[in-house]
């Protein structure tokens, strides 16, 4: 019954025996080797375009190096106030960038509201010396209150941005939770929409530790910087073919989108039986593996009793985050132990 | 005839075994984790004191972590001019410090010359508002140039360091080589010596990514600044325990020194080896598993012919790194191709 | 009819004097003169308190130095959303602390609200790894709306950031007028209440380029951490007795206050006279020299029409902001240029 | 017989007189000044082409600001390792840049070796991404021991610099001082040979507070990124117009070459003077108003006795500096002084 978070969960047995068959004899070191060559060109047909890429081992990391070669460290990253990178990364945007401002803004189930975007753009202007100019614009994919924006929310944002020459960062740590539930192409929610670097990550999903940060198009020509900054941050690992081997054994065969509709669908499975009892709510759309509900306090009770694993969420809900090794007994057990006797 | 680096070899399959066995069911995040505690007891045996440990995933990210709890952006750290830290890792000390100055200190083999380090000490006073600082020695051990220092050495420039003030790190990424060259207790080389702070490798010892920082004495006060700058700098993995999984199986039953062993033996029977050719020299003396040779052009183009990996090194010397894959075969046929016909 | 700043005004011929006389012969450099170890003594006379002080010749400057010594770059710094430290700095606070965030709190009149510094001291704890925890609270008095924090609501902020161990930093670049409004001492407006650190600004009062960074109680402590950060920003002076003496005769026989009570007044009576006419309100309350009035089109385009020099202010309103230089003649000319014919 | 420091000599009337004549009225803030304007042309007409300046109130922050547009965090500049930026800057370019690496190079008198320059160029390679590539040369004309490069002698280092893709950058602290030294115009002893920003300096020859960041060629586009540090830095002052005023009077009839000539002269008469007394010997030539004198004890101990202003150096010599404001009757007291009974 541990729903604390999708990294509580351990790696899917595939990507473990992908670092074992790796582990055969000397290779390259840095990213030199075959397998992160082959990682690249899978990603470029999974995504139908020309792209560059990059792993890191974290999240965290991989937002921030991504912002770092967008922003300037006198720039404004714009991003939703509950956002990760604003609230669960103890400023490394701010330490990658060299100072940039995160510029919070608002919106209902964390989701950025467009109005509230075009409120930042216009009193923050593009060529005053005296103030800071917004430079990126990050919006997470899931977001931070378990919802996929549509195609059509992006399209109202990444608008706005690109009008303004912002560029956009997508925070894709629970990348493939919202494409599951789009049923898009990878294309379609990201390059296509305007987004210039995706941090796409695999450690929610069922790595050990795999994050891999890709950009797009014009984006592209950073790279030379972003590799720079990799290894300055010490991201940079010596024997990086076992974080590409990760990679490649999660996106074989679809892995990567089988293991995040069975966390969406246990998500799902988990919002709905919960809420068939009474006075249990849901506080935001359950969009992915991520559930967050408004639970009567007897029902907290009951569920603390039998060692439910879950966060008391700061805007006054239960965080229940299913992930690839959720199983129909931990969603029985769960709702078993919530409900009254 | 890999030897370019400690770095293009696998990992010990001990340590995969042992991630294997780690990979079961969900666990704490960010190394609350029950096998990240218990090698931090097993760190602490073996260091027989009180210490606190903090995993990274690369060498440079442990330096530059190490380096920005005991340097404030203000500050001088003082370092042979070969030093990892001032010429490898692109800036990462100065990134992880805020700006911290790296005085290069000269001195032969890549041993800081105690005369050096005694003029800089003069000539960069404590507590001048208008010059920089020097808070922190970092001494290599392993060095860059293969060498380690004797505990004398040791104590003649840590004397130095201490009578002023000044904080000691030892950058360790080859810990396991020198201490299986001098033989003595891994306390004897360093909080017995005055060591603040450890960056102990194991990636060039048989990991596939572990690295620890260890904190001795006061400097453990340092701890919740240490953590704070790892999440910050994106090395606080969420799945901690596949990291601390390789640290145990590295460190039980001596492992981690036996595989030292076997590549320091490589190591001397390469130097012996080749250096019986006639016109090849070391260039440093050869203490642990890298060699550095200066080879006649007759002999580099034959190795190069044959395929043999190595670097041709800045100071004109050909460095050739032993591992713990290191073969006999392997050393056998690199003697062979260079060797005339 | 030059309301666009106080910063459009000349300074004070008193000040000039001074630097005149102050231009005889040779002195120590870098703040070891004379009139600078003067000027110390007779601001801790003014604050009835052992202080530290420092000069810059920017408004910027004094707070993000003072800034610096108060945050660590992987703090928070509590501010209002308008303050000059978030909008009209370009970032010198992130740059300052190595990348500190701002967090933006709202509140009318661009007075922080009680409930918003509460809540965001709830949802920001002092102690969790993943998270930035707020370590200064930054206070603008007079603040960006031309209004001054009562003495009782200095205390409701004050209160809530002491019990989590907050400091407090006053931005006072129109000090001088808050103090000639509430007329209190000026021990009463800071460190009785619990100001760790004033940046009180003489530039906007009649000086060329003056002002000082104050450091009160435990705050002391940090004058050579905030001595080495001048430095290191290119802020401390050669000649730094130009700086000094400004002050000095900035100090004597009260004149700042008499200069502050001049412009106040200035402000006071544009307010009343253009706010007599039809249309036009007060935005905010007038507690000091800046006058913001919401203003019908037809008086904006007679204004305008007649070269009057004002601001339109990003809340829609005109701000209006009067100097120790502006003339009765002056707020005659422009309120017979609002006035319809 | 103060001659520690040509910033403890006053600033030259002339400045003053210009700066009270400023003080009239209101005018626009942060550089948009008609004075700002019109120094801007004069320096176009002296440097006979056109470029961009920026002024700043300490040489330090000339520097620093210059370097954070030629340089990135991940950046080498090379430098003397005796210079003001190296040596005397509380680590500001580390600062500025965001934790750029200063590369120190020896070679005699301050001046850096043309072999220096070419080996560091060549161990530290422009694309490896490793290491950290070299982006400026810093060169400092008048340099740190009193001596000015000759025209061919800045051609060595600033061809080899050119060919790597490297900036160069002049420390002009003592401009004026070199360039009456060597008589040639500024156009040739910059721009002309491949400076990119000068950082040229009036405090040390006769202002209060006034340096002057001139960018020629294709460093011009860099200013708007100049003009946001500047801010960011806190070094962008409201009230501009007097600094400006400064530079005006000091280009005004060459004063400002004058104040240089008649200092190089009272240096030049100091050295000779001081030399023909037995055991007294230049440690450095003497091309400026600095004088670097190897002392016999007695001698040394008549002139503190006599409480001669100077500096023990950190090469074990005396530096005396002369200053536009240093008369026959000092340089007659300290030789009077200095001569046995």
């Amino acid at each position: 019954m541990n729903f604390l978070s999708d990294t509580t969960a351990p790696a899917h047995p595939s990507l473990l025996d992908a670092m074992v068959r790796a582990n055969d004899g000397f290779a390259p070191s840095y990213g030199a080797d075959a397998i992160s060559q082959g990682v690249k060109q899978r990603l470029s047909d999974l995504f139908e375009t020309e792209l560059e890429v990059l792993f890191t081992t974290s999240g965290t990391a991989a937002n921030a190096l991504a912002l770092s070669i967008l922003s300037g460290p006198d720039d404004i990253i714009l991003c939703h106030d509950e956002a990760h990178i604003q609230r669960d990364e103890r400023g490394a945007p701010e330490f990658f960038t060299g100072g940039a401002k995160l510029l919070p803004l608002h919106g209902a189930h964390a989701k950025i509201d467009p109005g509230a975007l075009g409120q930042a753009l216009a009193e923050w202007p593009q060529d005053f010396v005296h103030t800071t100019p917004p430079r990126v614009l990050s919006i997470s994919q899931l977001n931070e209150s378990g919802c996929a924006y549509t195609l059509d929310e992006l399209d109202a944002l990444i608008a706005q941005a690109k009008a303004q020459g912002v560029a956009v960062h997508m925070d894709g740590a629970r990348f493939a939770n919202a494409l599951a539930h789009l049923g898009c192409s990878p294309a379609q929610m990201t390059w296509k929409r305007g987004v210039d670097v995706l941090c796409m990550g695999a450690t929610k999903d069922g790595a050990l530790a795999a994050e891999a940060v890709i950009l797009f198009g014009d984006a592209r020509a950073h790279f030379p910087k972003l590799q720079a900054r990799q290894k300055r941050a010490g991201h940079m690992l010596p024997k990086m073919r076992y974080v590409a081997a990760q990679y490649d054994a999660w996106l074989a065969d679809d892995l990567w989108l089988e293991l995040a509709r069975h966390a969406n669908a246990a998500g799902r499975e988990l919002a709905d039986r919960l809420c068939a009892l009474e006075g249990v709510q849901t506080a935001h759309p359950t969009d992915g593996n991520e559930v967050f509900l408004r639970l009567p306090d007897a029902v907290k009770d009951r569920l603390q009793a039998a060692g439910a694993g879950f966060y008391a969420w700061p805007d006054g809900s239960a965080r229940f985050v299913a992930s690839w090794r959720t199983t129909q007994a931990d969603i029985d057990a769960v709702v078993r132990a919530a409900t009254a006797p």
